[in-house]
């Protein structure tokens, strides 16, 4: 379908072509799904009690959870259906049926508020952007930036579902263990080397047996959608903590995501070819369909106390050297069980350009080179009342697929 | 209380002064909250029906629900108050009372099936012995086997919470990405080297909101019970993916739980000495009280088509040199929260004494000293088959404090 009689702005990042799902919640009622279009959210709850979703062959309370996680367990070809039924309904030729009722079961999303759109059980971030993994790794190994592993299997750890928040939370800064530089041994204070992330998080669509693994080409039916994802990091602590296990506190005090879900459904059209691999993958990562997309991913800081908000990187999901067919098939290789809800993040998705690089670590070499921002002022890494925002959208021709933002201020840090 | 009317064997790990949580099914019935005591399981929600729980200030509606999260998350106060009444219950002078009704609020134990205790919603898994972590970095690092953090703080990952499993539960053995000896790049197959890890896993009690830290003397009441935990881990695939963002693929095909958690109160009468820790730690991370404990804790082979079981370690709890509430500061110093049923490992457990090495990486030095076991078997890592179990327990005059087993059996790959 391609003419609708709803008018949406263009530039719009919810055209009647993407329609993402989310929890929302307005005039103090109990939070429930939502889809977004255009400058409305479609409460569907309410599209329910118009007798929509009769005959679909399922229970519509679904909808009035405060969670995606019931909806999403009914499973792809119901996702389908739910998706082509909200299509239907926009197409001009059902604008008598439908527009005279549209304010019984639209919000103006100015006016609602977006909550955590899923109960996350698990988090899994990767480390898929080979200029991400090429750049931090020139930082501290400029012999070796990659390891021997790193173009053998998508590298990841697990990482804390419990501090994923939704966009607009805000943040304080975190404190912890810092080693400063000729010190050999460390101090506590608050970190001096906060930044962002720029990532895709998948939602894992499917609840996955123990012991038995997930081919790439089953890997669809396993993701619901996708989201933007800022998994804020402490250089600092990150660097002092991290051998021999990983990251931990540099990490877990927060990770941001946005409200709305967009179904992997509306991405489709903007499959684009992936990176030749060399050397070639293990079969069980050889790629099965293009799960690489042509989508604009953005990152925005406005200073602490300033109106004006400057761009730090434009880059693009298309850059990932691994995709998530092959995150999930490697994921679950061994045996490991993924549940409805859960998490993988891509990792910082950094580009070939400059101006592509996904984090301050890389974008700043480490703090010693700062990106200069309007009114003299700038950045080595983030201070305290900086909002960081992400952005990302798919262009079609004369309309957009896209994410909406996730965004975040860094409060100060707590005193102990 | 030290008299009880209920005759129990010296030896039970479960006698009055225990009383550990867990949740069982019997007769196909709904899973709910039991209480082990000797050879039986006291059934609360059976308890309830007599109106034990009546004036206690809470809805017993919480011992019916299929983990201990509700109990959990009604606070040490009740905690305490539950316990309290129970061990009046068994005690001598109620004896009329109550033993009477006995086969009206109990099961034997025998024939009930056990269900994992918690709802696990984050699992870490810290590396805080230093027998361990000296021996393990031995192997990879002769000349510093400890990194220079190791000392000062608590290291850690973030490990997967879905693939948790309850004692009895079988595995099969991880396929996975290898690197044969003298190759540059890796093959796909079943691990080579499968291993166990013997640790202690606390369950967290309260949740801790986002941003605020919890203090060492604030950790008691974070706190509900522990229980055992075999981290089960293909030490193959972990080496060759574990640089540099930590344990993946190598840990999360499963770990294995007890069912009964032992509540922290229980294990009071065992405090004992903490290790010198040298040099100082930051002001954080200082004891407040004992939280180091004097249990006893084994590892047990019964190889593949054997009748007989074979003790490979005797460790104790109190050759960490990290305890639990350093632990729980230092994953909440930068403002991470905590939910209710949270697991904290405590990484394996070793002693200062050949015998008392937690798993079979440092007992066989890498799997090139195996270990010798009757009817001239050996192993080097665990075989197809196997079966490995943990116990421990705390040895009072007279009467045990003790976490019963968990066990689980190796089961072949699957063919991908």
């Amino acid at each position: 379908m391609n003419t609708s009689w709803l008018t949406i702005d263009p530039d719009s990042d919810f055209s009647i072509h993407n329609l993402p799902y989310g929890i929302f919640s307005v005039n103090g009622e109990a939070p429930r799904v939502g889809v977004a279009v255009g400058e409305w959210v479609m409460d569907l709850p309410a599209l329910g009690r118009f007798g929509f979703f009769r005959g679909m062959g399922f229970h519509e309370g679904v909808f009035s959870t405060p969670t995606l996680n019931a909806f999403i367990g009914l499973g792809p070809a119901t996702w389908h259906q739910v998706r082509a039924a909200l299509q239907r309904l926009l197409a001009a030729e059902h604008q008598q049926s439908w527009a005279p009722y549209w304010p019984q079961f639209t919000h103006p999303r100015t006016q609602v508020t977006m909550h955590l759109p899923v109960k996350i059980g698990n988090y899994t971030d990767f480390y898929a952007s080979e200029y991400h993994a090429t750049n931090v790794g020139r930082l501290f190994r400029p012999d070796q930036p990659l390891m021997p592993n790193w173009k053998h299997l998508p590298v990841a750890y697990h990482g804390r579902a419990s501090s994923i928040v939704v966009s607009g939370t805000d943040l304080h800064r975190p404190c912890g263990q810092l080693l400063p530089a000729g010190h050999d041994a460390p101090v506590f204070g608050p970190s001096q080397a906060l930044d962002y992330e720029l990532e895709i998080g998948a939602i894992v669509g499917k609840n996955t047996p123990l012991g038995q693994a997930v081919s790439t080409a089953e890997a669809a039916d396993c993701l619901f959608g996708f989201v933007l994802f800022n998994d804020w990091s402490a250089r600092d602590l990150q660097r002092w903590e991290y051998q021999p296990l990983g990251p931990f506190l540099g990490k877990n005090f927060g990770s941001s995501i946005s409200p709305w879900v967009v179904p992997l459904e509306a991405l489709r059209p903007f499959a684009t070819a992936a990176p030749v691999q060399e050397p070639a993958v293990l079969p069980y990562l050889q790629r099965h369909e293009d799960f690489h997309f042509d989508v604009t991913l953005e990152s925005f800081l406005t200073p602490a106390g300033s109106p004006t908000e400057t761009r730090l990187s434009r880059s693009n999901w298309k850059y990932l050297y691994w995709d998530f067919a092959q995150m999930l098939a490697h994921h679950t290789v061994n045996g490991c069980n993924l549940c409805i809800g859960d998490v993988l993040a891509s990792g910082t998705i950094s580009g070939p350009e400059a101006g592509a690089l996904g984090c301050l670590l890389e974008q700043t070499q480490g703090g010693r080179a700062p990106v200069q921002l309007p009114e003299n002022q700038q950045r080595g890494y983030l201070q305290d009342g900086d909002c960081l925002t992400l952005r990302g959208h798919a262009q079609g021709p004369g309309y957009r697929v896209g994410f909406g933002q996730v965004t975040g201020r860094v409060l100060p840090a707590r005193s102990h």
